[in-house]
């Protein structure tokens, strides 16, 4: 069978499902999600096998270290896996939620009902959880998913698939309502991302150069999530304290997620004070510091940074640095470099806190906090599929509603336009 | 100069000047409104010489009579343009509305706020009309914005052009908030939908045609509206004189609407009694009914309906109809060949009622009322940009909200992420 065949069979059984799973009732979704828990933790020692297939291959093939990291399971991630799915059958059902109900004064009432989208189709690289966690979001949302991952997980992910076909099929739930690529060949991607008739949105997690590529292939709307180049800016009515504080989190606690700091702002009257302790802190962590001439004046072990340096997410132990005249540089140094993921400001200054929060123009800004709780999780969502950099449908942390739509409702009692 | 050059010209006045309407605040972009309502009053015979020249023109082409009319402007279209403008000037401006904060176990306070998308294109072909409400709405939801009208009116959209820019001018705000593209070459449309780092949304206004060709060629985001195959199932525990009234507005009020009647479905236990009634009316109306063969048995006069009836946007006095088991087959048939814009259900039944509302999948779902509400003012947004039948982002009529995003706002005091 070749594969455009193959994949509109995937499409085809998708939609069908998704027009189920559109009406499956809350109670039903969630001994579904509860369901496929038990049978992961019942399981766990068949998935194990199946995950030292794929790392044992992925081995053989020169797979490096960081890449066998993410690919690689444990008793534990196995039962946070399933913990996942508890939490997410546990979240209410955003599923036939109205709201806004007004009367107008043609005498109908008008609302709103959040429905849906349909067909999700998922591209991931090589982390197993994100089956598990994917197909979670979409079933408690009503959507039916399409799941691609890594060809390097493929043994894992089959054997996560039998075991969510099953406990959907213990629920009266269909089975394609969550369908696993079951081929490595690259094409499947090519056509899972242009076929408009089966499927709704794409939502690709990965690098940069996936997402990008994936972005510019697509012919139906992706949810996409680019770099994360956040920043935080020092003003001089900062508590330095808690720029030191929020700092030290938000570059260090993780260097390697996207909300974690590249960039460091801090306003020129205070630099002379406030940068050496910066630093200091900085570099006692092993953060190589990158600034302007201003910056390395005060900053002697600074490296120079180039204009290329402020556009980086580095994901690693460097910072970009640089001296502003003040509120106003620095939120337009933001508008033009930043990657529009999660900037914060440091300040005690009541209006300046707000020009910041009405200015800055990216999917998360934040007042004397660490960017690093730009997450679904920290955000009360539950879990999240990923974080939108775009504007349109969801931005920011993407939870169950970004996987559902709002249709309006209108109730009458023989009501006609006049 | 080179259309691209000039096209890439117009993107990056209108990029920077989304960066000063995104902050303008209420009473200035109010200001702007009304300013440009008062020069188009004061205005109206340039206006009119204007649209003279582009109607001579199109004569001399032989532009047919109904786009003619569409083209046309008279005294009357000219103050309902001010009006308009003046309603938009009243309306709530959307823009740094706050909402759902809510505090976190963190100690983080996390809400959201609503900010312009940035740079909406927007992409339209006779009515010059067009031009002053979209402009209208950007202003209002602090976008900026660049309109391709119609060749035919351009003489007319040049001239209003002006006056919007005099009265963004006089109110403080950058004329390149409303920029008018003053070249009728095609190449235009193609470079305005594919500059992505300069236009945020694409928004296509015009026949099917053209917006399925835009939205093929786009690389940018796009909010279609495609065709309105609209229907309305009459059920079993119908009140018939709803069901007459409903239906006579649903189909005859305006044939030409987007939000009209183009198939009617009937409950087969009441089709002997109904059905002869609700065709009298259509036919008193001059409305020719395709039906399937159960209608042709009970209505004589009925044409015999094919596959592609069913699927058809008549814009015409013509209806399909078709006689169904019930409730779940209305569903079902709606749910395969309408084309999601709004469907209706007439029923005294509450739970056949509550069905309907969750399970057909279309932009506006209703009980007892006529689909020809499905429209922003009748749903209360004071304007409407279009109706979206798409499900991403926006959905049913577009109003202010639909020019907007929301952004997370984090509220701390020197939190850290544990």
């Amino acid at each position: 069978m070749d594969i455009q065949h193959y994949m509109k069979q995937l499409g085809e059984q998708a939609r069908a499902a998704s027009r189920l799973m559109a009406k499956a009732d809350t109670n039903t979704k969630n001994q579904a999600l509860r369901n496929i828990a038990s049978l992961i933790r019942h399981h766990e020692k068949a998935l194990l096998a199946a995950n030292q297939q794929d790392l044992d291959a992925a081995k053989a093939n020169g797979m490096e270290a960081a890449m066998l990291d993410r690919l690689a399971l444990s008793e534990k991630s196995v039962a946070t896996m399933a913990e996942g799915l508890e939490q997410i059958a546990s979240l209410p059902d955003p599923i036939g939620e109205m709201s806004n109900f007004k009367y107008r004064p043609s005498g109908i009432q008008i609302g709103q009902m959040r429905v849906p989208l349909g067909v999700i189709g998922i591209i991931y690289e090589a982390r197993p959880n994100v089956t598990v966690d994917a197909a979670g979001l979409c079933i408690k949302s009503g959507n039916a998913c399409i799941l691609r991952g890594g060809s390097e997980a493929i043994h894992c992910n089959q054997a996560l698939a039998k075991l969510v076909h099953q406990g959907l099929q213990q629920a009266g739930l269909p089975q394609a309502a969550v369908l696993v690529v079951e081929t490595t060949d690259r094409a499947a991607v090519g056509e899972l991302i242009t076929m408009k008739q089966y499927v709704d949105v794409i939502v690709p997690r990965g690098g940069k150069g996936l997402i990008e590529r994936i972005s510019s292939d697509a012919r139906i709307p992706v949810i996409k999530h680019l770099d994360g180049n956040c920043h935080i800016y020092v003003d001089d009515e900062a508590d330095l304290d808690k720029a030191l504080r929020i700092l030290e989190n938000a570059k260090t606690q993780r260097l390697g997620t996207c909300n974690t700091a590249e960039s460091l702002l801090v306003a020129r009257s205070i630099a002379p004070t406030a940068l050496p302790k910066l630093a200091e802190m900085l570099i006692s962590k092993g953060v190589e510091i990158r600034g302007c001439d201003e910056t390395r004046a005060i900053v002697p072990q600074a490296k120079s940074a180039t204009e290329e340096d402020y556009y980086t997410e580095y994901l690693d132990a460097i910072i970009s640095c640089k001296v502003v005249s003040g509120l106003d540089q620095a939120i337009a140094h933001i508008n033009q470099y930043s990657s529009q993921h999660t900037e914060a400001i440091v300040t005690e200054n009541y209006t300046k806190a707000r020009q910041f929060l009405r200015e800055v123009d990216s999917s998360s800004v934040m007042v004397n906090a660490s960017t690093r709780f730009a997450d679904g999780f920290e955000y009360g969502f539950g879990a999240e599929i990923g974080i939108s950099t775009d504007k349109l449908h969801a931005r920011g942390p993407v939870g169950l509603d970004g996987l559902t739509s709002l249709k309006y409702i209108v109730l009458g009692d023989g009501h006609v336009r006049a």
